[in-house]
């Protein structure tokens, strides 16, 4: 069945607004940060690695954002042109932003805390008057990221963004990636999430996000019916919730919960098992799979970005990521 | 016609959210402020003036907002309790915000102009969680005011209310409101004014003010069915648009644009016209009049109020407004 | 003895630097102000308020600040000139800032208390590049005011009226002025206040002044002795405390502590006491008048103006002083 | 002779106020910062970096300053404490400030750079009440850095460090530092650096910085003479100014410019030079030796930091500096 139609005639597949920056990965890894003395430099933030696993997946993908004027806002533009990411709507600050940094702490695969920089980040000027129309008329989807919502001028521009969706309509997908530490308060961040999710035709986040989202309604058992009801009401047609080591649930309009397989990994870290598991899904529901299907093919892109060192680097292509299926189903890959 | 019903069964007539300050009224009039020696304090605040102008004409009442914890506080809550608008929701800050001042410079009766303190202002405090939803839903009417959407939290304080009004099916209302000192850039004020507008029933503006909404649109010649058709699509049901001497036109859904009789006025100055008339057609509406009856009472009472000292005191009983229609009738009103 | 010299060869006898605000007193009095009903307003501002006192007194002065661009901004501007006091180093706000305010609430005689308008006040945005050398340069005295050293650029701007006046050898006073509501915390108040006073000749404040400035020091018995002998160890040479209804005292490099004569008034409110005192007092010792003479001036004139509605507008001539203390001498004015 | 007396009979031989932070150096070099792929960590900061080379050398030293409650913080104070500086006042913030960063770009031994990260440096949080007075009463020199004079509350810190210093009779060392990110304006930067220096003994810093410090004087040739006879009517006794490769000019009361020898090195970057040159120089003169031993003393120290790839891990020895001059004297070294 059918949840969700893509509009055809569009000469981009994909577009994301938001977050761009810098991860600096731990070299050595399983001790604690203080232990660690070398970093290496990625492209990082949730919706710019998901639009670099579309690209790996052969997508036509444009970023919709804003870099430092400086080393680091270069070399993310550079990265994402060698990636063939569309960089005409990724604008340059001029009023002194730095680009925002993920330092990674790795103590065990399974212990992993992140290190931000937020304060004056480039990624949060991005203006309304900046969003090009043009870009988001031409694309099948808009993914907006819960992050850019954090702060004006950025705030405004995801919204423009939506309503420009609206307008030519694209599908848009809502990556819920909440931060808490660049939110003035819980309440500033659940109005703006749910303003935002009204207008959202796939909504993806951890039952945690979902619960922040209800801070000001009746959702005492936390329940992912009442949570996806909700938004069935205004325009969802698709809502992802994650359950963490028990796995999502996507539930439809129709009132199914749908559940996919998982798969073994050689876990080195658990940073980014978000982004590509999103990319891999949402790549899959475009090719017209199942979500079963989709849910499976993120499920794979996932275990093999956790399997390695970064999170934008190592997304997968599209054959990589069938064929780590068919080893899994061989039986050739093991947890760690 | 009905153009809007209004929920039944409700304790509450009228509820407003937003701005209360203090008007400080020029007592030497027709000259520069720089040769007013004296002023005369009065309550105001567009939606504080809508609710007394309510309450006067024999609704029940009560408001939504934020006080400076200081004698201009006080006096605000004094004054509305006078004037038997319920303040269980008037919450009082505690974070050293003052109270909005508006100094008013009357050169002529058609010459006016305000001197704003809006800085640190109490009514722009009130927080998401501070708005009561049992106030909203016993409310047959919210009106939100666009002052009350410049800043954080407020921002965030109406649109919790619009949740609730929406959630408990009270007719909501958007005086536009515009003042541009609060706000931090017409893209900023486009993007809130138009989340809000959304949600509304009945939306009442001048042209300049819609024009401001369409900031990201393509309205190049300003039409009024432009303009009007779009939130038609949302949820409005009325749409006025005030062309300030030319008259006001109330469109409905159905196409039609309404336009009603005015009076002559012996007019002191123009504060506090939208205010009284705003609760004046709000009235007739709610009585079941016809749209043309309800905008004439309106302008009946606007032209009460700014033949006068005061916005806020000078709010008419029903009485008065149907009296001073009569007199005009009978040709006993000239304007000055 | 003389404790202090002037410098010969000035064309300006006087020159403050500070706060410019409006005062709105109460009309109605003895009452809270909440049932005040209407304001006068003055200009105000404790250095505006001396520089007043000492033009009134015939001397040749100059006021160096920032006002609004705005209808308060020019009644000021207007009213120093009304009082020959030259403006020519009174800049006008571009950035959009206000006139500060004070509303005065008079319960009683004894129980006054100001509603203070601060936030982003035009005063406290004047830069150390628009404070003009050759004011300074023909200046005998230079007046400082602690509040304007609570924010930048007026705390830089005041640094450097104070650098170009121990260039130009000018007499420096500080009248400490401490109001908490403009400072971030004690520390930081109690930082500038030292760096200020260590390069002045002349220092007057209330004890409790004094000990917000030796927050960081040994002076468990608030000794007025252990205050002076440090100030005597940087440039002061008189050092006035003010213990409220028990006088003030002036210490002197010597060791003296020097006491005068204080006069009955009827009272009307307190406010503006310390401002003529401080402006009598200056004028005294300008004269070459014992201190003990210059205090009794101080006192006369305070009683003149805490006798009156305004604090500005009240300040009185030398005549009116010498008059004043002559009637008190003569029996014919008694406290109220 | 001596231009300097330090106090005896105290525990520490010397203490510094002021930055803390992170450096991350490029691991390849020779190229721009975008094609630098990693980074090593390492403990910077102008004051800490002459704090280690204090310890380096033999001397009993203290910090005082604040740090990030991270990870990053957490090593820094590690670090501190392995290289023998007391950290008794190194405080840990409790607000969310973030450690400084500077991530280094050397395109070649003569075009270095630096990318800073300085928005909501926990450094700059340290508040004057966390300043310990018998840290700064044991200690013979007390070393303030222009960095931690940017904001508040640490630039009332340090005034209030400047304060115990001169109450126990502390010699007052001031590098000068100047580093314009932090900073709001040129004017508030003169205003504070000015008021600093005039309390302090030494002062070290580029003709460029005392240009920025006489912003508002008269210096048009921009003459050392003009420049540290200012400051002798002052505090100081030695006044340094570096002219880049024309060698620095130590100048002292009597009128006397005091130049020394400079060594060849083989340069792999110039950061670090200043901190080394002044460790060096300040270990000479509290030596007793001549200031042009002390100068030579600090020229070798820099020569040896500039040769390697870090600022604060390279911190010689005084052995390996003595060492350094030899090897230079038999001409056993060369520049690159």
């Amino acid at each position: 069945m059918t949840y969700v139609t893509f509009p055809t005639g569009k000469s981009l597949d994909f577009t994301a607004i938001g977050r761009l920056c810098i991860d600096l990965n731990a070299n050595e890894i399983n001790r604690p940060m203080e232990e660690t003395m070398t970093f290496t430099k990625y492209v990082g933030g949730s919706p710019a690695n998901i639009t670099i696993g579309m690209s790996r997946f052969g997508l036509k993908t444009a970023f919709i954002g804003k870099i430092a004027d400086d080393q680091m806002g270069r070399f993310i533009a550079d990265y994402l042109q060698k990636n063939h990411i569309d960089t005409t709507n990724v604008v340059t600050d001029h009023t002194g932003a730095v680009t925002g940094l993920a330092f990674t702490e790795i103590k065990s695969p399974t212990e992993c805390s992140i290190l931000m920089y937020r304060d004056n980040a480039a990624d949060l000027r991005l203006t309304a008057e900046e969003v090009q129309e043009d870009i988001i008329a031409q694309a099948k989807v808009l993914l907006i990221s819960g992050t850019a919502l954090a702060q004006s001028p950025s705030r405004e521009a995801v919204f423009q963004a939506l309503q420009y969706a609206k307008k030519h309509g694209a599908v848009i997908v809502f990556d819920l990636d909440y931060r808490p530490y660049t939110w003035v308060s819980p309440e500033e961040t659940a109005a703006y999430y749910n303003l935002a999710a009204e207008k959202c035709d796939i909504i993806l986040g951890t039952r945690e996000e979902f619960d922040m989202m209800e801070r000001f309604e009746a959702n005492p058992e936390h329940s992912d019916n009442v949570t996806a009801s909700k938004w069935f009401d205004y325009s969802a047609k698709i809502v992802i919730i994650k359950h963490g080591k028990d796995g999502s649930i996507a539930y439809t309009k129709d009132g199914e919960g749908h559940r996919a397989q998982s798969f073994p990994a050689k876990v080195v870290k658990t940073f980014g098992a978000g982004d590509s598991y999103a990319a891999g899904f949402l790549y899959g529901v475009m090719q017209g799979w199942t979500l079963e299907k989709s849910m499976e093919f993120g499920s794979a892109a996932a275990c093999i970005v956790i399997s390695s060192h970064s999170c934008s680097d190592a997304m997968p292509s599209a054959e990589a990521v069938h064929d780590y299926i068919e080893r899994c189903n061989r039986g050739e890959i093991t947890a760690s």
